[in-house]
């Protein structure tokens, strides 16, 4: 009954380019001075990353291996990963705390010094410019730790626009993520007891290989771990090397945000499974919108307008049925029965821990219910999917 | 007396990937769909492009065979490019004129509708946010055809801070350019005679495959040609198909924003040669900033400054002494006969025609002239070099 027309090939890295006819699911890219580096790029490169994504104009390494393998590893160890392409957005000054509330419907003021917040940024439209994990630095100093959208401009326009006394900029700051069961050894060993004590979502102060960081106890997969905060590039080698050497005896080894484990944790990618065309009830992140937060926003009235009528689709997790798909760069259709369109997959991988295609979509609420029955036409191939809850029942 | 050490391979485009201890010119980018297809991508690919960059988020062709063929070929023939990279930033309603002249100081009030405007976009430190073309579609209604970096977000954030009644937002338009000698030919062939009378930097409407499009004289080289704005995605093959049969005849072949031709020419490229870091009298703009003009311009009080004190650097012009060098990603160091660093090459290639490496330099104003001696750092190749001016005299 599945037609099965590849269009991509059937692994996650062909590293074939040129000769097709469709769509490539990989590229080759000439780097220039207007792609930055990552301070830990050399390192990446000398432990053979095989692709990579560019993110925030930065490049991210995405495989070493295969993203299978590199999942089975996150589950048991610990890995070391370059994320410095989770720039940060410095927001300092005394009007620094009334800019960040106005941004975001998450209520900021209760966010204390050395604590970090997850919260949709939303535009006076409800449209989401971004996901990012906002630390408070100071009473009134803020990094945005952002996805790939460039927040530094938004939030410059607005406060040049408002008139606000902050300063806002991109600093020198290179987040590299220590994730896995085992990171509280690896970071107990590197930097102290101590750090086991870092509560989820704060952050400490401490100097690694002589400079200064930031440890905070978050990271872009279920499997727990930190991201230490680089603030001097030129300190990419000591910073990886330091942790490389203290973790072979953890089985460390180098890996990246895991395409198969951020869906099962059901963490989001913003510009594929949201983007500004998006309010954040349609995203599914009903637990960072706080409409009654004393602080002005700007997306207040948009979002208790979508608040009252109800939002027009939401994103749901998805397991599609049959054998393993292929990848995915188009818009696949969610379908109704009667083959009218009722949603669209935003992320899909093969799971094989799971032994099923899974994925996230946004459908028409009528579709959101787990246990929901739908097909999705995946380039071709008509499949039968059903709508899962965030524990995948 | 020069010290050779290849970092990089040599020709331009090695593909080679995962093996150096260095940093890799050209790496493997894993596409999804928060990276954006080009609606010409399909056609790109068939045509055999070797390698690409990300520009906007956006696939952008940059090699079929080799710059220097490419180059040879657009000097004689014609050539059809993928530049839906250069996205569109649409500005309309009333204040839109208003917003406009805000953000850059050039003056936009004498841009007449059918008109394009080359300009700056400057932030209130003087500090360049982009150099897009500006197209007047209406009295009230803008492009901004933009280079790399997200202008959409940083006027949206300003139109909402100041209360303009404006819409801000990225319509469906996808420029492919018609470059090259006998682009007049090509285009009067497929459209009608009477486009060989668009006016350089004006622009007409027409309907192409049965789809609105514009057609600019403009483009990103010195040779000549259009831009022609595609207005459906839906539509890029039809509207690639159609001038590449027509084009058959004059030897048309695809191409891209050429290296060799774009420093020869001295076309600067936004992230590379300047950034948010650099205002436009030290990117050498001068010609496209208006202290004097009547709106109200963000960037005026720290214009004047830099006026009245002159700026801290300039971007020239540059020939390094010696071989064929290695391709650059990394700041090369441009030093004084002391060896003291006095500025940055931003942008360089090997110029084929003029048997030279050439290149753009940001310098202090005193090692400014033309003429003037000073040496380059190239990843520990130590070169002489000279300044030169926009002829390359």
């Amino acid at each position: 009954m599945l037609r099965r027309r590849r269009v991509y090939a059937k692994k996650a890295i062909p590293l074939t380019t040129g000769t097709g006819l469709e769509l490539m699911s990989t590229l080759p890219m000439i780097m220039s001075r207007r792609l930055r580096p990552s301070p830990f790029e050399q390192r990446v490169i000398e432990n053979g990353a095989s692709a990579f994504t560019l993110y925030n104009k930065m490049t991210l390494p995405l495989v070493y291996e295969s993203y299978e393998k590199e999942y089975e590893h996150l589950c048991e160890h610990v890995q070391i990963w370059d994320v410095a392409c989770e720039r940060q957005v410095e927001i300092v000054g005394p009007d620094a705390l009334q800019l960040v509330e106005l941004i975001t419907p998450r209520d900021i003021s209760s966010c204390a010094i050395g604590q970090c917040k997850y919260a949709p940024l939303c535009d006076e439209n409800g449209g989401i410019i971004n996901d990012p994990i906002i630390l408070r630095l100071a009473e009134d100093r803020f990094w945005l730790s952002i996805a790939d959208s460039d927040v530094n401009l938004w939030v410059k326009g607005i406060a040049y626009g408002r008139g606000f006394d902050v300063k806002v900029f991109e600093p020198d700051v290179s987040p590299l993520a220590i994730q896995g069961p085992k990171a509280d050894d690896l970071m107990a060993d590197v930097v102290g007891e101590h750090t086991r004590d870092i509560r989820f979502f704060w952050f400490i102060d401490e100097t690694i290989v002589g400079t200064p960081v930031k440890i905070a106890r978050s990271g872009w997969s279920g499997k727990g771990g930190f991201e230490v905060y680089l603030q001097d590039a030129a300190k990419g080698n000591d910073l990886w090397d330091i942790f490389w050497e203290a973790g072979q005896k953890y089985n460390l080894k180098p890996g990246a945000p895991n395409l198969i484990e951020r869906i099962e944790t059901g963490l989001k990618s913003y510009g594929q499974d949201m983007t500004i065309e998006n309010n954040p009830f349609e995203a599914s992140m009903d637990n960072y919108i706080d409409l009654d937060k004393k602080a002005e926003f700007m997306s207040r009235d948009a979002l208790m307008q979508v608040a009252e009528t109800g939002p027009a689709k939401r994103l749901v997790n998805i397991v599609i049925d049959g054998e393993e798909l292929a990848l995915m760069r188009t818009d696949w259709r969610v379908l109704d029965e009667a083959g009218e369109q009722v949603g669209t997959v935003t992320s899909r991988t093969y799971s094989p821990h799971m032994r099923a295609n899974i994925g996230m979509a946004m459908v028409k609420p009528s579709f959101a219910s787990p246990g929901t029955v739908v097909m999705v036409d995946a380039d071709g191939d008509i499949c039968r999917a059903t709508v899962r809850d965030a524990k995948w029942q």
